[in-house]
């Protein structure tokens, strides 16, 4: 192999340029970072914003529940300790993502503000939007979808630091968009969503 | 905003299919693990091979030291839990950039062998390719090189459980790749990288 032909291949000592896979993609990498109560319809808008992207021709991907508390996360409980560490973990994870020119989606109930506004700050740092959408719902509207009976076996006592019954959830104070998932149907939300990444420049490259 | 037209948004529960990624970005998702003595050519090689595919039409990106042990995992230190639990992280991280549909290449000296045997079945169990490249060079040869001066610091007792001098380094049994550094250069280790990725199919979508 040492004898091949010379190549168009540059030694390079740090990474290529956000704007270069930027241009690649199309796109400017973001986090769009969904928050909410269990069952106030975070993760339907999310996957069905991630459908909207890829077939517009946009790389998104999902970070959410199944991926991380099962993968990355699996070590941590729901404490408020692991709750913070989880989303500190998944902060620098998205941030990643939105560095490597991905439109990253995050679906957890990310309840505290201060570690929201963690991930936040650590997007700024790194020079990368971050978009806070607040899916809004009340307890009572959440309550009656429950699709996994998550409420029902928290007010019987059965689920412990259970955000919206026996733990808090602080809203956001200005988060980029508020979805009223009592209002809005899930393709109302994603079109609404889908809007303000088009408005803001996100959906083209970026120099 | 809920007077708005109808549109051809669709409600989905659940991911984009792998392959619906992989045709957007014309490629497979992968991870290429380099392991190797600190001072081996990992990241050069990593870095430069970022830069060739991206320079190919390809979506890759490095996750190294710069950008995890100073984000997801600056809580963690060097002792062989800490390691363990690093490169946990780094192969759970890789995966969903592989899974995503990124040509992930990860850049941790990642010594013990189980660790990186962990990362591959991780990669396996989601059905991810796992390219694990080992980077050879001797203890005496990385010495020589050792740019940021750490094998002498090493040397003097000043950096503990230092890998190779203070710390084991466990060579890989079966790596998909070995590149001698001592023997190419970053260049021609590239293109050998590049060979590979296209023989195995990965620089075009698969269904």
């Amino acid at each position: 192999m040492t004898t091949q032909k010379a190549t168009n291949v540059t030694w390079h000592e740090g990474h290529v340029d956000r704007a270069d896979r930027n241009k690649l993609l199309g796109q400017s990498g973001a986090t769009i970072w969904f928050t909410g109560l269990p069952s106030s319809g975070k993760s339907t808008i999310a996957f069905t914003l991630e459908h909207a992207l890829v077939e517009r021709g946009h790389l998104a991907y999902v970070l959410d529940g199944d991926n991380i508390r099962h993968g990355l996360n699996k070590n941590l409980g729901f404490s408020p300790e692991d709750r913070n560490e989880n989303i500190r973990r998944l902060g620098e994870v998205a941030k990643l993502f939105a560095d490597a020119g991905v439109l990253v989606c995050t679906s957890f109930i990310s309840p505290y503000r201060q570690d929201r506004d963690r991930a936040r700050q650590i997007h700024a740092d790194a020079g990368l939007p971050f978009i806070e959408v607040f899916v809004k719902a009340s307890v009572e509207l959440c309550e009656t979808r429950d699709p996994k009976g998550l409420y029902k076996k928290a007010r019987a006592g059965e689920l412990k630091e259970f955000t919206g019954v026996s733990a808090p959830y602080e809203e956001p104070l200005n988060p980029e968009l508020v979805l009223d998932s009592g209002e809005l149907s899930p393709q109302q939300a994603t079109e609404i969503v889908l809007l303000y990444l088009a408005t803001k420049g996100l959906l083209a490259a970026k120099g």
